[in-house]
């Protein structure tokens, strides 16, 4: 190879365009898992993938997979397979580059892979793919596909999983035609191309980062019950408040995150339901859903403690009772040596020192991880903004990134996936 | 008049089947004003008022009026009209007695003494009346088909008011078929028979209750907002999260009524509405409806005061921006004495003293007292409990409502409304 990798032209419009898809008219995306808007980014992501030469396969719980069968002729039926991808569903309010940047940015590099490889003998197949359901905005738990793939997660279970309006993941999928019946094979590395999510790599003027860990996460859901009664000529003695429970944990569990050393724990309650809202009635259910983050797996067990106190004394002070219906652990980690190396090392083609970051988002190469070696890698987030119409990445560096990804993926066609 | 008044056998069972409409079989009704259930209620009751001897009528706003001109032959054109009633529709988890109880209680009555009626000479006409939303849970303000009749509140900006989805009341009762074009009386005496919803009778071991005084109260709309983020990576002092001040909304507000003095200021948040609610997303909005109740108009001044100086708190800790998008304010104030008279005078008849209750709760008589001498008379609530399933009154003191309800309708008929 002489002429390094490069970004294909028109990259930046076909994403614009892929953007109008489930557009909220103020630059973000509302394509929910299994949404009619969802359903049509599919749609047109099976034609980019049939364009850039994959053949688009649909699993059981809805993941997409391009296949690009690079290697089978020089190195036979059983030669692994590298994949890159990422997501297309994003969250109601959602920005457009959260996870779909990194799958059009693997389809293109995919693309053009396959037209510089001429004359050469890949050692490796190449897959595109996008997972079902990575966001956990409708259906809990998040990274839904990945962890399927990896064998985390039973596809039963999975399908089973319903939204707020009971409405199952697998209704959800047959409504918009993509609960597939295929195989795919499991990748024997994979790597993702994301935008940061945080503002690290904007605070240092960096243009690439490569995620060496990520953080761990407690993610609860809670529930408070007490009794329906007149907001007003109800002693206040007499209430039985789910709605004050909740907020005394959303409070205390802010004040957990504050008493902490400085980005130390991260903590939230994203989601809160409250039965039956009326404006006069003592809300007699409140279920929240609860998370908290760190990397250092003894400030989180601590942080876990002190929750766990912290729910049945907001129970006694709102007269309800507790409990927890959900607590999901995912321990922290660290991404593959071999494949940070990688990353680093095809930076420096492009002139690039990458960031070594921590990712506190959750991201499909930690189920991933499971089962091959993974990592993520990433472009800049201005204001260190996602999951938000705000996104914005600098279109230069969006660039930057699909040549990375492929310049990366060249490599590990042609050499083969690392041993970690 | 030889035999006092008694309540119509078979009563206790019509209200049962009543019940019956709206069902959410554990005890309880949801007839959530305009609703289908709601409709179904509406019918029901034409037909009742009808088989009782009314005229139907409903008015603009969706108010069913039941008119028996008893007093026309006898007194003219421009006899009084005595009207005596309450409201059908429901909180969504409500219980079978609160407003319905009274609605069936004036139908019935007012069947009963149509018939005891034969030979004398009535001064007044008598009005069965059932009024639109007084609940407030679908469409706020409350007491919305009330204070229009009282003049209070417009036909047209009630009409317009939406619910949370975005529906106007004219298009929910449009819907029902209730938005009528028929002109009613306005009444020169208001009675309403309701359950105490209140456990000060249950408590004295006393049977009837007469309320003598109205709690003031504030009813305010709050609105936070911040911005969405990821709630993984987005560093904590970054984060601009609405349900985080609500929250302190919430416990700040519990604070104000657990430092009052004891049973002297009421305080709620029934209704939270959070955006988008997603688990892993910081909110970005969150919409409160909070309650201030009080009987002493400086408690409730100085509760208000420290509210407007909690919301901002709030919203600095969050780092979002807030809005009072409503501040409603209805002033403590007292029922009719001659009306109050008449009460304990029938009640005497059935060898009750009533005990004297202040209404935190509100009730159409409120703005009814605006044109009108108006009282609530009440009999007891078990546990206080009302907008609940487990709303109960016992038996024999249904009945005893019903039948000292009468009495007094007798009364008021014979000899006129009272001059206040």
């Amino acid at each position: 190879l002489t002429a390094s990798f490069a970004c294909p032209p028109g990259f930046l419009d076909r994403l614009d365009s892929f953007s109008e898809i489930g557009s909220t008219g103020d630059g973000g995306v509302d394509r929910v898992e299994a949404s009619p808007a969802n359903g049509l980014a599919r749609r047109e992501l099976a034609r980019r993938m049939e364009a850039a030469g994959c053949e688009v396969r649909v699993d059981g719980i809805g993941n997409m997979f391009g296949l690009m069968p690079l290697a089978q002729q020089t190195a036979g039926q059983d030669a692994p397979w590298v994949f890159a991808g990422s997501h297309i569903d994003s969250q109601p309010k959602g920005g457009r580059l959260d996870g779909a940047y990194g799958v059009l940015a693997a389809v293109e590099a995919a693309g053009t892979l396959r037209d510089r490889l001429n004359g050469q003998k890949p050692r490796a197949n190449l897959g595109v793919v996008a997972w079902t359901s990575e966001e956990g905005a409708r259906f809990q738990p998040s990274l839904l596909g990945s962890s399927v793939h990896a064998g985390i997660l039973p596809l039963e279970q999975a399908l089973a999983r319903k939204d707020g309006s009971g409405v199952s993941v697998a209704d959800a999928l047959d409504a918009i035609g993509f609960r597939g019946t295929q195989e795919a094979p499991k990748p024997a590395a994979y790597v993702e191309l994301h935008v940061e999510c945080a503002p690290e790599l904007e605070r240092s003027g960096t243009r690439l980062g490569v995620f060496d860990r990520w953080w761990g996460a407690h993610k609860l859901e809670l529930l408070f019950s007490g009794a329906t009664a007149h907001t007003g000529p109800t002693p206040m003695a007499m209430r039985k408040d789910a709605l004050l429970a909740a907020a005394e944990v959303i409070t205390g569990l802010r004040r957990l995150a504050d008493a902490a050393p400085a980005g130390a724990l991260h903590t939230s309650v994203g989601r809160l339901e409250v039965l039956p809202n009326s404006p006069n009635v003592v809300p007699d259910q409140a279920k929240l859903f609860v998370e908290i983050r760190s990397a250092d797996a003894g400030v989180m067990a601590d942080a876990h403690a002190r929750l766990l106190e912290l729910i049945p004394y907001a129970a006694a002070i709102a007269r309800v009772t507790h409990r927890i219906v959900r607590d999901e652990y995912r321990a922290p980690g660290a991404f593959a040596p071999g494949l940070r190396d990688l990353a680093r090392a095809t930076a420096a083609e492009f002139g690039q020192t990458p960031q070594g970051l921590e990712t506190i988002a959750a991201h499909d190469a930690m189920p991933m991880a499971r089962i091959c070696p993974s990592v993520v890698v990433a472009v800049p987030s201005r204001d260190g903004l996602c999951h938000s119409p705000r996104e914005w990445t600098e279109p230069a560096d969006l660039e930057l990134g699909v040549a990375w990804l492929g310049a990366m993926l060249e490599r590990l066609v042609l050499d083969g996936p690392p041993v970690s």
